[in-house]
Protein backbone atom coordinates (compact mmCIF):
# COMPACT_ATOMS: atom_id res chain seq x y z
CA UNK A 1 0.00 0.00 0.00
CA UNK A 2 1.37 3.33 -0.53
CA UNK A 3 2.98 5.34 2.42
CA UNK A 4 0.56 7.87 3.81
CA UNK A 5 0.19 11.63 2.56
CA UNK A 6 2.88 13.82 3.39
CA UNK A 7 2.20 17.73 4.13
CA UNK A 8 5.39 19.00 3.97
CA UNK A 9 6.22 17.81 0.08
CA UNK A 10 6.83 20.39 -1.96
CA UNK A 11 3.59 20.68 -4.05
CA UNK A 12 1.57 21.20 -0.75
CA UNK A 13 4.30 24.02 0.54
CA UNK A 14 3.85 25.84 -3.19
CA UNK A 15 -0.70 25.43 -2.36
CA UNK A 16 0.27 27.11 1.02
CA UNK A 17 2.35 29.60 -0.67
CA UNK A 18 5.24 29.19 1.58
CA UNK A 19 7.63 28.40 -1.88
CA UNK A 20 7.31 30.48 -4.82
CA UNK A 21 6.22 29.05 -8.18
CA UNK A 22 5.13 30.19 -11.89
CA UNK A 23 1.34 30.14 -11.64
CA UNK A 24 -0.39 29.91 -14.81
CA UNK A 25 -3.85 29.29 -13.90
CA UNK A 26 -5.83 28.45 -10.62
CA UNK A 27 -9.58 27.67 -9.70
CA UNK A 28 -11.32 26.19 -6.72
CA UNK A 29 -10.05 22.74 -7.03
CA UNK A 30 -6.66 23.02 -9.30
CA UNK A 31 -3.37 24.87 -9.84
CA UNK A 32 -1.19 24.75 -12.30
CA UNK A 33 2.36 26.08 -12.42
CA UNK A 34 5.34 25.57 -14.80
CA UNK A 35 7.64 22.60 -14.04
CA UNK A 36 11.10 24.34 -12.55
CA UNK A 37 12.70 20.96 -14.58
CA UNK A 38 10.99 21.26 -17.83
CA UNK A 39 11.53 18.33 -20.07
CA UNK A 40 10.65 20.70 -23.08
CA UNK A 41 9.48 24.08 -23.60
CA UNK A 42 6.09 24.53 -21.89
CA UNK A 43 5.88 22.01 -19.46
CA UNK A 44 3.16 22.85 -16.51
CA UNK A 45 2.07 21.00 -13.69
CA UNK A 46 -1.45 20.33 -13.08
CA UNK A 47 -1.93 20.11 -9.34
CA UNK A 48 -5.34 19.54 -7.47
CA UNK A 49 -5.59 21.01 -4.50
CA UNK A 50 -7.29 18.43 -2.52
CA UNK A 51 -4.73 16.07 -0.87
CA UNK A 52 -3.75 13.33 -2.40
CA UNK A 53 -0.13 10.92 -2.81
CA UNK A 54 -1.11 10.47 -6.29
CA UNK A 55 -4.18 8.44 -8.55
CA UNK A 56 -4.79 5.66 -6.16
CA UNK A 57 -6.06 7.77 -3.37
CA UNK A 58 -7.57 10.44 -5.30
CA UNK A 59 -10.77 11.28 -4.97
CA UNK A 60 -13.38 11.37 -8.40
CA UNK A 61 -13.98 15.49 -7.93
CA UNK A 62 -10.69 15.91 -7.94
CA UNK A 63 -9.53 13.69 -10.96
CA UNK A 64 -12.14 15.28 -12.96
CA UNK A 65 -11.13 18.97 -12.16
CA UNK A 66 -7.52 17.71 -12.79
CA UNK A 67 -8.59 16.76 -16.34
CA UNK A 68 -10.33 19.39 -17.47
CA UNK A 69 -7.74 21.59 -16.16
CA UNK A 70 -5.21 20.01 -18.12
CA UNK A 71 -7.43 20.08 -21.65
CA UNK A 72 -7.26 24.11 -20.87
CA UNK A 73 -3.37 24.15 -20.47
CA UNK A 74 -3.03 21.72 -22.87
CA UNK A 75 -4.98 23.87 -25.74
CA UNK A 76 -2.88 26.49 -24.10
CA UNK A 77 -0.12 25.53 -24.69
CA UNK A 78 -0.11 24.21 -28.13
CA UNK A 79 -1.39 27.78 -29.16
CA UNK A 80 1.45 29.24 -27.12
CA UNK A 81 4.21 27.47 -28.68
CA UNK A 82 3.18 26.63 -31.33
CA UNK A 83 3.51 23.07 -30.32
CA UNK A 84 3.04 19.55 -32.35
CA UNK A 85 1.58 17.98 -29.86
CA UNK A 86 0.80 17.05 -26.39
CA UNK A 87 1.95 14.70 -23.78
CA UNK A 88 -0.48 13.93 -20.44
CA UNK A 89 2.00 12.21 -17.78
CA UNK A 90 1.24 10.97 -14.09
CA UNK A 91 3.55 8.96 -12.30
CA UNK A 92 2.60 7.07 -8.86
CA UNK A 93 5.15 5.87 -6.80
CA UNK A 94 9.05 6.67 -6.70
CA UNK A 95 9.47 3.37 -8.95
CA UNK A 96 7.34 4.60 -11.80
CA UNK A 97 9.12 8.08 -11.53
CA UNK A 98 7.15 9.93 -8.85
CA UNK A 99 9.23 12.26 -6.81
CA UNK A 100 6.74 14.75 -5.45
CA UNK A 101 4.34 12.47 -3.41
CA UNK A 102 1.32 15.00 -4.10
CA UNK A 103 -0.82 13.92 -7.07
CA UNK A 104 0.25 16.05 -10.13
CA UNK A 105 -0.08 15.37 -13.98
CA UNK A 106 2.62 16.75 -16.47
CA UNK A 107 1.14 18.39 -19.52
CA UNK A 108 4.24 18.53 -22.12
CA UNK A 109 3.98 20.09 -25.12
CA UNK A 110 5.57 18.20 -28.10
CA UNK A 111 7.68 19.30 -31.35
CA UNK A 112 7.88 18.00 -33.82
CA UNK A 113 11.37 16.14 -34.36
CA UNK A 114 12.72 17.43 -30.91
CA UNK A 115 13.39 14.96 -27.85
CA UNK A 116 12.06 15.07 -24.73
CA UNK A 117 14.26 16.00 -21.92
CA UNK A 118 14.99 13.46 -18.79
CA UNK A 119 12.49 14.07 -16.12
CA UNK A 120 14.23 15.47 -12.85
CA UNK A 121 16.88 17.23 -15.21
CA UNK A 122 18.54 20.68 -14.56
CA UNK A 123 16.61 23.43 -13.15
CA UNK A 124 14.92 26.19 -15.81
CA UNK A 125 16.25 30.31 -15.75
CA UNK A 126 13.43 31.78 -13.69
CA UNK A 127 12.82 34.71 -16.39
CA UNK A 128 12.42 31.86 -19.03
CA UNK A 129 9.88 29.96 -16.71
CA UNK A 130 8.32 33.43 -16.57
CA UNK A 131 7.87 34.19 -20.33
CA UNK A 132 6.55 30.80 -20.39
CA UNK A 133 4.41 31.03 -18.21
CA UNK A 134 2.68 34.35 -19.35
CA UNK A 135 2.57 32.80 -22.95
CA UNK A 136 -0.06 29.95 -21.72
CA UNK A 137 -2.01 32.62 -19.76
CA UNK A 138 -2.14 34.69 -22.66
CA UNK A 139 -3.08 31.90 -24.50
CA UNK A 140 -6.07 31.11 -22.13
CA UNK A 141 -7.52 34.45 -22.83
CA UNK B 1 -6.28 22.56 -35.36
CA UNK B 2 -6.42 18.36 -34.79
CA UNK B 3 -7.82 16.51 -38.01
CA UNK B 4 -11.41 15.52 -37.48
CA UNK B 5 -12.51 12.11 -36.08
CA UNK B 6 -11.87 9.31 -38.31
CA UNK B 7 -14.57 6.57 -37.85
CA UNK B 8 -12.23 3.70 -39.14
CA UNK B 9 -9.84 4.18 -36.28
CA UNK B 10 -9.00 0.89 -34.79
CA UNK B 11 -10.62 1.62 -31.30
CA UNK B 12 -13.76 3.20 -32.54
CA UNK B 13 -13.94 -0.73 -34.69
CA UNK B 14 -13.13 -2.65 -31.48
CA UNK B 15 -15.82 0.10 -29.76
CA UNK B 16 -17.94 -1.12 -32.40
CA UNK B 17 -17.18 -4.87 -32.13
CA UNK B 18 -15.75 -5.41 -35.72
CA UNK B 19 -12.29 -6.37 -34.28
CA UNK B 20 -11.47 -8.47 -30.93
CA UNK B 21 -9.53 -6.70 -27.90
CA UNK B 22 -8.69 -8.36 -24.77
CA UNK B 23 -11.77 -6.39 -22.35
CA UNK B 24 -10.76 -6.07 -18.75
CA UNK B 25 -13.55 -3.85 -17.71
CA UNK B 26 -16.68 -1.93 -18.97
CA UNK B 27 -18.96 0.70 -17.94
CA UNK B 28 -21.73 3.06 -19.80
CA UNK B 29 -18.74 5.72 -20.56
CA UNK B 30 -15.75 3.80 -20.82
CA UNK B 31 -13.78 0.48 -22.22
CA UNK B 32 -10.46 -0.82 -20.69
CA UNK B 33 -8.58 -3.51 -23.09
CA UNK B 34 -4.97 -4.75 -23.28
CA UNK B 35 -2.65 -3.24 -25.02
CA UNK B 36 -1.68 -5.82 -27.72
CA UNK B 37 1.76 -3.78 -27.75
CA UNK B 38 1.99 -3.81 -23.99
CA UNK B 39 5.21 -1.23 -22.69
CA UNK B 40 5.45 -3.71 -19.71
CA UNK B 41 3.30 -6.57 -18.07
CA UNK B 42 -0.15 -5.63 -17.71
CA UNK B 43 -0.44 -2.31 -19.83
CA UNK B 44 -4.26 -2.01 -20.29
CA UNK B 45 -5.48 1.11 -22.23
CA UNK B 46 -8.34 2.83 -21.26
CA UNK B 47 -11.33 4.13 -24.11
CA UNK B 48 -13.90 6.40 -23.55
CA UNK B 49 -16.86 5.12 -25.63
CA UNK B 50 -17.89 9.03 -26.92
CA UNK B 51 -15.81 10.16 -30.03
CA UNK B 52 -13.07 12.18 -29.74
CA UNK B 53 -9.90 12.46 -31.41
CA UNK B 54 -7.73 13.14 -28.11
CA UNK B 55 -7.90 15.15 -24.92
CA UNK B 56 -8.10 18.28 -27.04
CA UNK B 57 -11.41 17.76 -28.56
CA UNK B 58 -12.91 15.52 -25.25
CA UNK B 59 -16.18 15.93 -23.53
CA UNK B 60 -15.76 16.75 -19.62
CA UNK B 61 -17.76 13.79 -18.96
CA UNK B 62 -15.57 11.47 -20.76
CA UNK B 63 -12.58 12.78 -18.62
CA UNK B 64 -14.03 11.88 -15.59
CA UNK B 65 -15.00 8.71 -16.27
CA UNK B 66 -12.29 8.07 -18.28
CA UNK B 67 -9.68 8.62 -14.72
CA UNK B 68 -12.21 7.12 -12.53
CA UNK B 69 -11.83 4.23 -14.89
CA UNK B 70 -7.86 4.82 -14.98
CA UNK B 71 -8.08 4.88 -10.88
CA UNK B 72 -9.24 1.49 -10.73
CA UNK B 73 -7.59 -0.63 -13.21
CA UNK B 74 -4.29 1.41 -11.83
CA UNK B 75 -5.17 -0.27 -8.59
CA UNK B 76 -6.11 -3.41 -9.81
CA UNK B 77 -2.98 -3.74 -12.05
CA UNK B 78 -1.00 -3.19 -8.89
CA UNK B 79 -2.31 -5.73 -6.72
CA UNK B 80 -2.70 -8.47 -9.45
CA UNK B 81 0.83 -8.43 -10.66
CA UNK B 82 2.37 -6.67 -7.18
CA UNK B 83 3.82 -4.09 -9.20
CA UNK B 84 5.59 -1.23 -7.62
CA UNK B 85 4.39 1.74 -9.54
CA UNK B 86 2.10 2.98 -12.75
CA UNK B 87 2.07 5.16 -14.53
CA UNK B 88 -0.88 6.92 -16.88
CA UNK B 89 0.55 8.44 -20.16
CA UNK B 90 -2.16 10.28 -22.76
CA UNK B 91 -0.69 11.41 -25.99
CA UNK B 92 -2.19 14.15 -28.36
CA UNK B 93 -0.92 14.00 -31.91
CA UNK B 94 2.13 11.82 -33.67
CA UNK B 95 4.59 14.05 -32.82
CA UNK B 96 3.52 13.52 -29.01
CA UNK B 97 3.77 10.00 -29.75
CA UNK B 98 -0.12 9.34 -30.77
CA UNK B 99 -0.82 6.51 -32.98
CA UNK B 100 -4.49 6.27 -32.46
CA UNK B 101 -6.96 9.10 -32.78
CA UNK B 102 -9.35 7.65 -30.69
CA UNK B 103 -8.74 9.52 -26.95
CA UNK B 104 -6.84 6.54 -24.97
CA UNK B 105 -4.77 6.42 -21.59
CA UNK B 106 -2.34 4.32 -21.00
CA UNK B 107 -1.88 2.89 -17.50
CA UNK B 108 1.41 0.94 -17.31
CA UNK B 109 2.36 -1.05 -14.01
CA UNK B 110 5.84 -0.28 -13.12
CA UNK B 111 8.43 -2.79 -11.42
CA UNK B 112 11.25 -1.84 -9.55
CA UNK B 113 14.41 -2.27 -11.76
CA UNK B 114 12.75 -3.04 -14.74
CA UNK B 115 13.01 -0.06 -17.70
CA UNK B 116 10.11 0.45 -20.14
CA UNK B 117 10.20 -1.15 -23.54
CA UNK B 118 9.29 1.07 -26.23
CA UNK B 119 6.18 2.59 -27.41
CA UNK B 120 4.15 0.38 -30.30
CA UNK B 121 6.49 -2.28 -29.88
CA UNK B 122 6.27 -6.11 -30.78
CA UNK B 123 3.00 -8.05 -30.22
CA UNK B 124 2.31 -9.82 -27.29
CA UNK B 125 0.47 -13.55 -27.59
CA UNK B 126 -3.01 -13.57 -27.64
CA UNK B 127 -2.79 -16.34 -23.82
CA UNK B 128 -0.26 -13.95 -22.54
CA UNK B 129 -2.34 -11.10 -22.74
CA UNK B 130 -5.60 -13.38 -22.05
CA UNK B 131 -4.13 -14.32 -18.76
CA UNK B 132 -3.30 -10.36 -17.84
CA UNK B 133 -6.92 -8.92 -18.31
CA UNK B 134 -7.89 -12.20 -16.24
CA UNK B 135 -5.62 -11.17 -13.60
CA UNK B 136 -6.61 -7.79 -13.86
CA UNK B 137 -10.05 -8.27 -13.55
CA UNK B 138 -10.21 -10.51 -11.10
CA UNK B 139 -7.78 -7.96 -8.81
CA UNK B 140 -11.54 -5.60 -9.64
CA UNK B 141 -13.12 -7.63 -7.92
Amino acid sequence: MPAAYDDNNIFARILRGEIPAHKVYEDDATIVIMDAMPQSKGHALVIPKQKSRNLIDASPAALAAALSAAQKIAKASMKAFAADGVMLVQYNEAPAGQSVFHLHFHVIPRYEGAPLKGHGGPMEENAVLAAHAAAIKSALG
